[in-house]
C-alpha cells in the first residue's frame, strides 16, 4: 500500500508517542477516530485541553491540583499534616493513597535523585521538603521511594538532610509481596526479607 | 485518595474511550502527558486536529485520503483498474493491500449489512458499486468480507446487485490459515475448507 495519507501518518506518529501504545494500535485508535468523527475527535481535544491549561502542581505536595482550587489532599482537615510520605510520582501518591490506610500528607518527587538523567536534589526540589519540615511541624516523614539503586539514593539523600532533627524518618517496608511465591522474588530481597523479619512471639 | 482533579478525571474519561485503552492505561496517559508538558499535549493536539480538517472520503473507493489532493491508490495508474476488491474498512483495505499481491482498486463500505445494527446496503452505499462497476468498465468483483453472519449476509446482498451482467464475482478464499494446526480451527470452518479443496494432480 502506498504511504497513509500524511495526517494520519502524523496522527499514528504523535498517539505512538503515549506509553503502551505502539504503532499498530495507534493506527486502530486513529481509523475509530475517524470513524467516529468530528465529535469524538473535538471531545478528546478539549480534554486535553483543558488538561493542559488548567492543572498545575500544588505548591505544597507538588501533586497535580486544579487551578484556582485547593488541593484535595493538602486541604482535607481529616488528614494527619505531621506526617509526610516522601513518593516518586503522582502515580505512586495515587497507588499508596488508594490500597493503603495512610491518611498523612505527601511530597512528590517528580522523580529520583539520578546523575546518569540530570535529576539532581534541587531539580526534584527536596530542599522545598527540608523548608516543609521546619516550617510545618512535620513529626514523621516515611520514604516511599521505590527499591531500587536510584531510590534507594534518593532516600539516603534525603536520610543525611533531615536527620538529627525531632523528626522521625522511616522507609516504606521491604520483603516479599503479598500472594508471591518465594521462587519469583529475586535473591536479593529474599536475603534483605531474612535480615528485616518481624518477631511475632 | 480523593477523586483527581476534574480536567484529570476528564481527561481519563475521554482517553479511555478510544479502542484497546482502559482507565488505567489512560491513567498513565494523562500523567506521561502531564509530565511531558504543554509541548507534548500540543504536538497531540495539532495531530488531531489535522486529522479531523484535512481527511475526507475519496469518492471513488470510500477511502481515506487527504483533502484537495487526489488517492494514492486511486490516482496510481500501475493498478489494475477493472478490478475491485470490497472490503468492510479501511484497516482490511491497509491489511490485504499491503500483506498481498492484490494490485487493483477497492471499495471501502465503512460496516457490513445489519438490520440490528442499522447498517443497510443504502447506508453502506453499495448502491454506489454499481453504478460503478456500470460506469467504469468493471471486469471484475472480489468481495473479501469476513466469513460471518454479517459478513455473508452482505456478500450476498453485492453478488444479487450485480449479477447477471458481464461482471466477474469472486469471493475471497476460505479455509485454514497457514501456520494454524487443524485443532485450533472451528468445526464449521474445517468442513467448509474440505467442501472447498482444490485439486492438486
Amino acid at each position: 500500500m502506498p504511504n497513509f495519507p500524511e495526517p494520519i501518518e502524523n496522527a499514528i506518529k504523535e498517539i505512538s508517542k503515549l506509553p503502551g501504545i505502539g504503532k499498530k494500535s495507534a493506527l486502530r485508535i486513529v481509523y475509530f477516530l475517524l470513524k467516529e468523527g468530528s465529535p469524538a475527535i473535538e471531545s478528546l481535544e478539549s480534554a486535553l485541553s483543558t488538561l493542559k491549561n488548567s492543572i498545575e502542581l500544588c505548591p505544597k505536595c507538588r501533586g497535580y491540583k486544579e487551578k484556582n482550587l485547593e488541593c484535595s489532599i493538602c486541604a482535607d482537615a481529616k488528614r494527619d499534616k505531621t506526617t509526610i510520605c516522601v513518593v516518586e510520582s503522582t502515580q505512586d501518591m495515587h497507588l499508596i493513597d488508594s490500597s493503603s490506610g495512610f491518611r498523612g500528607n505527601y511530597f512528590v518527587l517528580h522523580g529520583l535523585v539520578s546523575p546518569v538523567k540530570g535529576a539532581t536534589p534541587e531539580s526534584l526540589k527536596i530542599d522545598e521538603l527540608k523548608k516543609k519540615i521546619e516550617e510545618d511541624g512535620i513529626k514523621e516523614i516515611i520514604i516511599a521511594t521505590p527499591y531500587t539503586a536510584e531510590g534507594e539514593a534518593t532516600a539516603s539523600y534525603i536520610i543525611s538532610l533531615v536527620e538529627g532533627g525531632s523528626v522521625k524518618i522511616s522507609r516504606i517496608g521491604m520483603g516479599i509481596p503479598i500472594g508471591s511465591e518465594l521462587s519469583y522474588v529475586d535473591s536479593e530481597t529474599l536475603s534483605r526479607a531474612l535480615a528485616l523479619r518481624r518477631e511475632i512471639k
